[in-house]
């Protein structure tokens, strides 16, 4: 048994007494050292226990004072409900509504927890930018030419040194770099289908990436997803029997918006019924990076694996990006194209000409100098806290019956608001009042989740965000006809 | 009459002297002082005119001594032939040449005359990495974050300011910020047609953009060009009124590879010609900042003006980047889309989600403190200087027969070789011994252009460049079974 499944099961034991009552909001919980005692493991494995417990919101330190029970507003709240599955694809069709929702990214007035960004404080800014300095003076000119396709041999080095960590073996000649996740998914997508085909993907999506399909001309097939395990499998077996489906998109680690994590054997199937249809996976690895501490299923490291870890035949194209993570405004991701790369690379030369020079090369010099997974360490933490926060104000000021999905990486929330609530109209309302949020129709091109709404826990948790989700609640309860839990 | 016309005339009066053959090559020119008597001009014009008969390849002037004829191998060399006009629209297909073009830049062994970059050593490569560094300290967390669409307000604020200044009114608010100019066609392309759609465009044409439009699936209507004068508007009014147009994509200034320069009337005529018929035109502008001093033809200004100038309705979308006049790594680009501006800001989010933050602000900042203007009158003065020293290098080492253009912006060289020699096989000899070269069959969809090759003239003359050339001239007259001039 690793250390590390030691810690979580010292963890269960305790979440457990609370589940029962018998630990209670305000109760001191054991001290690390009697605990250390009584379950005959390290100290550092109870501290470790404790740190999760945290993580997972159930109890908070109080300085030289020990480790206490957190109040809950009530008992956990129920997961959100997937989608119903569908049999005719759909051409999406997404309006002004996204524009408002990335546009309030700017918009200094407004508190925004509709675009899945990550605040710069949560990112390695002034190392980052220390780096770019000084690569820039280094690499002279460099630094302001082309990088042309397949893009800087320094990040693509450090791009397979970490897939292989991850358990998954690229080679670095397989990756091409990108502007983003976004123009990775987009030359896959082009890649493998051309505009009339229809391809499948998770319910609800990502509405840039519906917005994307539909501007290719692509139908897309919409398969429900469950907040826990992602897209659903039968349903897309029935699917592949029942049309012709060009490519299948998902996002196995973190889902966005319902923060899923795929089980690894459910990936493996996935890929497996994918390779025997010859059908490719192009696979969004973008939240990959950022599981919460000690929350994988058993047998599972943190880090999820990612569904190419089980492709034999270049069928499955990984897509990922440092945007989540290190840099929105670099603009650099990649694509492991398996056996369409060529193809991905005459295609990025068209699209773009080159990745931008400077920042592949700071972030490549980042990762190598182990700034990476050092920073890691810290946003996993800290997304993970903010996500319980979220959650716990979610349960406090929404109206009776609100749901909500239980991620356990990524930093979107995905809610469910009860009554029928039109998340179109919380949208408004709330922006009115300067708090940005999401709304769930823009998830699908069907006219479905009309009373979900995506909440992103980018921004560090403070009094500011209590009270818009307060407001949030505020409308929320007022359009759903109910009082707060 | 303005200054600057003053000196063209005093430079003219020279030039006709030494075409004339009064002055002879080696001859000395007569001193400043004694052409200002005779002219009864001021010191200063005459300085300015021997600078321009320098730019132009006529005069050189030596240490201590004054300025002398410049020799010459043979007579001007003539021109290359255009295209002929083409019925039929072709979907294109590029193959693996494009890759080993571009492929090239990376690699140190190779002399890199196929792909049109600018030598690092012109551009502000020093100044602007201290800008972008400087501004990364100041803005902190901005630079790692989103710059959602439309982008940099402070860059298209600089944008719109100089738009003005070429002549053409565009606001802050019509422009979106691009990936490099090549996104701003994509997204252009996108917003004005769809998939089997015709476009018409320029004969030869930049290799990247004929790429794009094949992976789009648009088929490409070549209308021949005029390496003085560009598209022939005769020609395209005929395909306009024989069948059914989406687009048209031009280069009217100092277009790739032509190096043509459309008048100003022209490109009026052609606005129009697109407006009655209610046809978009794309227009490239990515040269246009960099036209030689004192080339322009009488009664235009030396920065031509671009033909959204003479835009009313919204037609003309207006595309550029900086990737040829300060740093093609920085890859921002815009857009000015007319009429088309939602649909591209939209199409824009869904490609790329957003332009790279410090690389923008870094350009905005350059652009306001002077150093852009600054930058480019030296830039303008050593582009010519390049491409005069390359025409005369063909010249001197190509076979007899060869023509080749004579652009007074850009720098790029259309080179037609005599005796049918093949420019593939001349790319795949001269790449064996270090020297790249775009072969003429890229620049179209047709099996076209096989005795062309584009030669690029962005590296600063130098030793090594003339050995390049003297390399390049050993092949083609063995291909083309002919001595040198």
């Amino acid at each position: 048994m690793t250390t590390e499944l030691l810690y979580e099961r010292v963890a269960d034991r305790v979440a457990d007494l609370i589940a029962r009552g018998v630990l209670r909001p305000g109760d001191r919980v054991p001290s690390v050292r009697r605990l250390s005692r009584q379950e005959r493991v390290s100290v550092a494995t109870v501290v470790q226990a404790y740190q999760q417990l945290e993580v997972r919101g159930l109890v908070e330190a109080r300085p030289q004072s020990g480790h206490y029970v957190r109040a809950r507003s009530r008992a956990p709240i129920a997961e959100p409900r997937p989608a119903r599955p569908s049999t005719t694809p759909t051409k999406p069709s997404t309006g002004n509504l996204i524009k408002k929702v990335y546009g309030a990214i700017r918009d200094p007035r407004t508190v925004d927890l509709g675009a899945a960004v990550p605040s710069a404080e949560l990112l390695p800014t002034e190392k980052l930018q220390r780096i770019l300095g000084s690569m820039a003076r280094e690499v002279g000119g460099v630094g302001v030419s082309y990088d042309p396709p397949p893009g800087c041999p320094a990040l693509r080095r450090q791009i397979a040194r970490r897939a292989v960590d991850a358990g998954c073996a690229i080679p670095a000649d397989e990756i091409v770099t990108t502007v983003g996740a976004m123009e990775a998914l987009h030359l896959a997508l082009r890649a493998t289908t051309k505009p009339g085909d229809t391809i499948a993907l998770e319910s609800p999506c990502y509405y840039g990436l519906l917005q994307l399909v539909e501007s290719l001309g692509i139908r897309a097939l919409e398969i429900p997803g469950h907040p826990r395990t992602g897209m659903d499998l039968d349903a897309l077996e029935v699917a592949l029997d029942s049309q012709r489906i060009s490519a299948v998109l998902s996002i196995p680690s973190f889902a966005n918006p319902l923060g899923s994590r795929m089980p690894d054997e459910a990936k493996k199937r996935m890929v497996a019924l994918l390779a025997a249809r010859e059908v490719p996976l192009i696979e969004d690895d973008i939240y990959g990076d950022v599981p919460f501490p000690g929350t994988a299923p058993p047998g599972e490291e943190d880090r999820p694996k990612p569904a190419k870890s089980w492709d034999r035949d270049g069928g499955v194209i990984l897509c990922s990006s440092y945007s989540k993570t290190i840099a929105p405004g670099y603009r650099v991701g990649y694509v492991a194209g398996g056996r369409y790369r060529d193809r991905i690379e005459a295609l990025k030369f068209a699209h773009t000409i080159s990745t931008p020079t400077l920042p592949q090369l700071a972030i490549a010099e980042f990762i190598e100098g182990g700034g990476y997974d050092h920073h890691l360490r810290t946003l996993r933490r800290r997304l993970a806290s903010q996500v319980a926060h979220m959650r716990e104000a979610i349960a406090a000021f929404f109206p009776e019956g609100t749901r909500v999905s239980a991620p356990t990486g990524g930093f979107v929330l995905w809610v469910e608001l009860p009554g029928n609530a039109s998340s179109i109209e919380l949208h408004g309302r709330a922006l009115a009042e300067g708090v940005s949020i999401a709304p769930g129709p823009i998830f699908s091109a069907k006219p479905r989740f009309s009373s979900y709404l995506r909440i992103s826990c980018g921004l560090p948790w403070s009094t500011a965000i209590e009270q818009a989700l307060a407001t949030l609640g505020r409308i929320a309860c007022s359009l759903a006809g109910r009082p707060p839990a």
